[in-house]
């Protein structure tokens, strides 16, 4: 933090403009040895130029060796080092699915899960139940549960997850989890860490009780396991800290959360680039800071398409020329994490980036690529929270530190 | 501090030389993409050999993206992080200006500015007065104010500025500043931050009083105002922290100050290589550690003159030899921070840096530029807190880490 805050009393005003384009899970691996990334195969015409005036490397989202999730890799992207800013798992998943969390809210994920006749758990997901048997429970239990003094909202994600949220004066997050990671046992007791907690954890036992009643006779979903209780954290915003006026340009709900949490205002738009483009030229006079997400290349890298991830860079690189039109100052390529289509998962790997502005010092990188950018003056592996110090020095934004 | 403390345990002794070689703003940019940087455009035969025989890499004065002030640069390469070891305004004026602050006085940055009728500040800077009329009204406020037990120092800086020291005992820097950063305004009352304060409060708010009487009619610098109230650090020592005698050469009363501020010896010299170099070869046998400082790079730097700043670096570059002539171990040749021409002020780029000794290990760089270094051992932007204890390792003056 103190860092962060170092940085914060040298920001200062002007008129330049910082665009942020993140092609989420961008970082790959290649097919065999010696081949070629995902990045590396796309002919990236636009991107190679920008890199060849611009100076390049690749950033550590976390740490060497740590695979993050969307959220700290956002986190990191933003400045905020996310093990120090980190969130818990309920706060999150209503960040994720744009549920507007309040400040005294306690939110939780759930499962929804089988139990056996003694009320052991058998299926901690209930065989994956899908998304519309999901939504349908969700809304079942956010009717029927009754409890005194307290809204409860009970909100659908995907297969067996959901959101529980509970609003009322008082709560506090400070409860153990019901869900004890295993099957072959009983839910657990929502017990209290702190005495500030009971009558949080009384209210949390009500629900569990009410909702085992109501999920009695379904299949296979008869019961429910919730963990991660948690509130909004208390964060510095940015445009507290770096004096910046930021908006979001994303299409899907979490990218729109994360942005949200630290005080951006976040435009919904479809999973289309050319709507995110119209958008961004749209807002350009509005804004300062313009972060703008692409989710496909990572579902892409998650669904193992390698050829589709290489082609969804190449839609990328079609549209820098029309963000080079609105004139930016400082601009930022690159992704959250990488998700190499070999892996279909996340991975550890550091995530290559490009940073352009007329004062940046070039290096000798001349094309936008994993290999190409481990030469680049930012060095192959430097921490993500160096990104915005960075855009804000080249946009001219930071006074000198003493005299 | 605590990475100062293990490494201070480590110093050993031995009859080695260092000698660190100062470019003041020596990093820089090019006039346009794919140009040559200054110290690129420069003929530099001499620092190519030590470069080629050396490690090369460009360091980080204070962070990414953060552009220091001279003060910090300098205790950067003296091993201190500026993070760490920050100094009060004041302090550093009275460093700045050569002023042999006291441990127990409190230094103030003053400006004269221009009040109106109702006592408004309508400039806080007086129309930036040229110093000539700086050091008139610094003298008159020198000789006329007169406080009970208490010696009064007004010296003056540059156009508006002058130092303000206060001389007696039990004075306290837990002052609040008399400057309000805005027009319009009066000048605040010195308040007190702490009771301990309480005595320099009211001192500062006599000569307030008596500086606004005596300022009265004069025009257009007819009020001060006054911030930074500080004393002087009380930190470990240079000779302390690595064992090292050593002393300064230096043009300019601020990097003889900051030298001062660490318990060097500091040599006054004219600005001139020549002398410079004279002072180095006489005071060869005195010390362990020499601080050569070159300020003409940054002068030239900071008004735009490209040319000028190459032609400097090849002055130095010429005096190589005469250095290498005294047989030092250990030969560090930097700059305190970028001060690209084309930017005509310090810059957050990061600085390169060769060192030369007989044990280091040589990486591939065969010149001393900023793209040459980025592909040297030291990296791209490595710490400048990290020169001295590589410096002291090649030296043969610090023992094994450890059994």
């Amino acid at each position: 933090m103190s860092k962060l805050k170092q940085i914060g009393k040298l920001v200062t005003q002007n008129s330049s403009k910082i665009l942020m384009v993140v092609m989420d899970g961008l970082g790959g691996l290649s097919q065999n040895v010696n081949g070629k990334t995902e990045l590396e195969t796309a002919h990236t015409p636009n991107l190679d130029k920008l890199a060849a005036e611009g100076i390049c490397g690749l950033h550590l989202p976390v740490g060497t060796g740590l695979t993050p999730g969307s959220g700290p890799a956002h986190l990191g992207l933003f400045g905020y080092d996310p093990l120090e800013f980190q969130i818990g798992r309920g706060a999150l998943e209503a960040v994720g699915i744009g549920f507007d969390l309040k400040k005294e809210d306690v939110a939780a994920r759930g499962n929804f899960c089988t139990v056996d006749d003694s009320g052991k758990i058998s299926d901690r997901r209930a065989g994956r139940i899908d998304t519309p048997t999901c939504q349908k429970l969700s809304e079942l239990l956010n009717e029927k549960v009754k409890i005194d003094g307290v809204e409860v909202f009970v909100k659908p994600v995907r297969e067996h997850r959901f959101l529980l949220v509970l609003r009322s004066d008082g709560l506090s997050d400070a409860v153990a989890d019901t869900d004890p990671q295993r099957t072959g046992k009983a839910p657990l007791a929502p017990e209290a860490f702190e005495p500030k907690a009971d009558k949080t954890s009384s209210i949390i036992a009500d629900f569990v009780e009410q909702a085992a009643v109501i999920l009695k006779d379904q299949d296979p979903a008869n019961m429910l396991l919730l963990r991660g209780f948690s509130q909004l954290p208390d964060w510095p915003l940015f445009h507290e800290l770096f004096g910046l006026n930021a908006c979001a340009i994303a299409a899907y709900p979490m990218y729109r959360g994360v942005a949200k949490l630290v005080g951006m205002e976040a435009y919904q738009v479809d999973d289309d680039l050319d709507k995110e483009f119209a958008l961004l030229e749209q807002h350009w006079s509005d804004y300062d800071f313009f972060f703008l997400h692409m989710k496909q290349t990572d579902s892409a890298g998650e669904d193992g398409d390698f050829d589709k991830k290489v082609s969804l860079i190449e839609d990328m690189d079609r549209m820098i020329p029309r963000a080079m039109k609105l004139k930016p100052d400082v601009v930022i390529v690159t992704g959250d994490h990488s998700t190499p289509a070999i892996m279909k998962k996340h991975s550890w790997h550091p995530v290559p980036l490009l940073l352009w502005s007329k004062l940046c010092r070039p290096d000798n990188v001349k094309e936008f690529g994993e290999r190409a950018c481990m030469n680049g003056s930012l060095g192959a592996s430097f921490p993500a929270t160096d990104i915005m110090p960075l855009a804000l020095a080249n946009a001219g934004r930071l006074e000198k530190f003493g005299a």
